[in-house]
């Protein structure tokens, strides 16, 4: 069983923004009220960026704020979507003037109340785009019907190319436009050899054999495309790579970015052994990862695996990965 | 039980350092043979900083290698002292023609195998200084008998204030003075709900009841202090901070460096939790955080624990603190 660090289970959330904004006082202010977070030093004239969704996810999404990247944070319960009203109040935090850009993971819940809250804001003449974050292959169906695909690890990508053009004066279409597109090229595999704990529960989301993992779960601990046996740090990095480069069709001389990602109980040794497989499958192939990030960005509580997310590479994109960033949980 | 991402165990840290460097292949490099990690370009006409002790502990040591901050990481096995050949080949590799200054967590082996590389190192010309890292305040003994305390979170410090120095064009002894100040003003206590587990094991190092964690706790298992009940975040706060408060006289208007630092199992949710305790408990006492890290940076494995570093700031140390630094793990 897994105990947790927690006071009353209820005041998890807005404690743990408390603690994250006081631990960050140059950078970050709370609303406490309407639980998002944004930049102390508001933005002028640019694009506004805004997102969220449950919690149980840190460092996303109030990780994430700060010049080169969002300007407000709003948080859900663990899991839960945050309401219209909450999602509301965040948009107009973001706005200074010429638009917000709102990105969203795509679950249902998220996804409806950002849309009321940006119809809304429409009344406050705000004007609104919606990116939506849909990179998880393990929920890809053929016919394109169903919820479709979840949105995971590549939202931290979506999050820092849409920031970087706001940052650079483009517009509200232009910024929206580039988050589509990179929502549209990134793909993410994930997979969990544990579940994640409820903070206050005793007992993980599911249990796995010894001898198996899940592979293509999600970060709600959501089952995936099925259970298949347990395996070195080379071939459980097969099995997340093998899809990814179907789907992108990935070309000899090609170039991508790849985040390695842990989904809250990986350590570093283990995540790197996973870059360092990736590395290496890739080159075989003539694919070099051009940029990367290994870490644990997109988490799911204490959920014990990985993720692998990739995206092609081009020069609009690598220079929109390089600008400046300076938040919480990446800086650069 | 828990499973690892790992491939032959034995392999664990040469895949893992691999792994790290390709995915920084602008700022790292590696030299396999010796397992030691040094920035790509090797910094001129400044001291030398090597730290380094065994692996289990990441992002220590090799995550803090870059501009600002350490010249080379040396790894041994996990939780094994690298042997004095490794950290004779480290410290010359780290030497840039003004002295090298060793910084050394206190564990017997490393303190061994660091002094030994430091004497023959003297044979090719190159000076030496050792610092010292004995934060944890949980082994100290009144009478100072004994191996003395256990060196953990403040190597951060230490590696950073130093680091800071020399990249400035402090001397050798400046640069030890430097690091042996914050050594003996920096103090640690950790605590864990749960242990860590081996790579290759499938049971963690000591199991606790449901309604005790262990105080006191080392970063390679070490037992601690004692069992005591397991408490509310506020609660583990204060089992923390109390003794540290009390062994660092902190004073009303005192302004100290915080380090909430996760050690390996613990979620981001869980530390901003300690973090608002933190705060509040010390502004209670008039006592302000000036400067934090909030994330896990001394790890051992995936414990499920947390520990809390003081340290007194004056104006040299937070200049120093906040002079720019580029490493995978810290960089602002």
């Amino acid at each position: 069983m897994r105990r947790s660090i927690v006071n009353d289970p209820e005041d998890l959330v807005p404690e743990a923004l408390e603690g994250l904004v006081l631990s960050h006082p140059l950078l970050l202010e709370l609303n406490q009220e309407h639980r998002y977070v944004t930049r102390r030093t508001r933005a002028q004239d640019k694009v506004g960026l805004v997102s969220g969704g449950g919690s149980g996810h840190e460092p996303l999404h109030a990780g994430f704020v700060g010049t080169g990247m969002l300007d407000v944070a709003v948080a859900g319960a663990v899991f839960a979507s945050p309401t219209a009203l909450q999602v509301l109040e965040a948009t107009k935090a973001a706005d200074a003037g010429r638009g917000v850009v709102q990105i969203v993971k795509n679950y249902t819940g998220d996804v409806l109340n950002f849309r009321i809250a940006g119809e809304i804001s429409g009344d406050d003449a705000i004007d609104t785009e919606i990116v939506l974050v849909d990179d998880d292959l393990a929920t890809d169906t053929e016919d394109g019907t169903g919820p479709g695909r979840r949105g995971t690890a590549a939202t931290v990508i979506v999050e820092k190319l849409c920031g970087a053009a706001a940052e650079a004066g483009a517009s509200l279409s232009e910024v929206a436009a580039i988050g589509r597109r990179a929502a549209s090229r990134a793909r993410t595999m994930s997979l969990a050899l544990s579940a994640g704990t409820h903070p206050g529960d005793s007992e993980p989301q599911f249990t796995l054999a010894d001898d198996e993992i899940e592979l293509g779960v999600g970060i709600h601990g959501e089952r995936g495309r099925g259970r298949v046996p347990f395996t070195s740090a080379d071939g459980l990095t097969d099995l997340l790579l093998d899809p990814l480069r179907e789907e992108l069709s990935l070309q000899r001389g090609e170039e991508v970015l790849a985040i390695v990602n842990g989904l809250g109980g990986t350590y570093p040794l283990e995540l790197n052994l996973v870059a360092r497989a990736l590395h290496h499958r890739l080159a075989d192939r003539g694919i070099a990862i051009e940029r990367s990030l290994v870490g644990s960005y997109v988490t799911s509580l204490d959920m014990h695996g990985v993720s692998i997310t990739l995206m092609p590479l081009d020069d609009e994109a690598r220079s929109l990965w390089d600008a400046p960033v300076r938040t919480p949980a990446l800086t650069w």
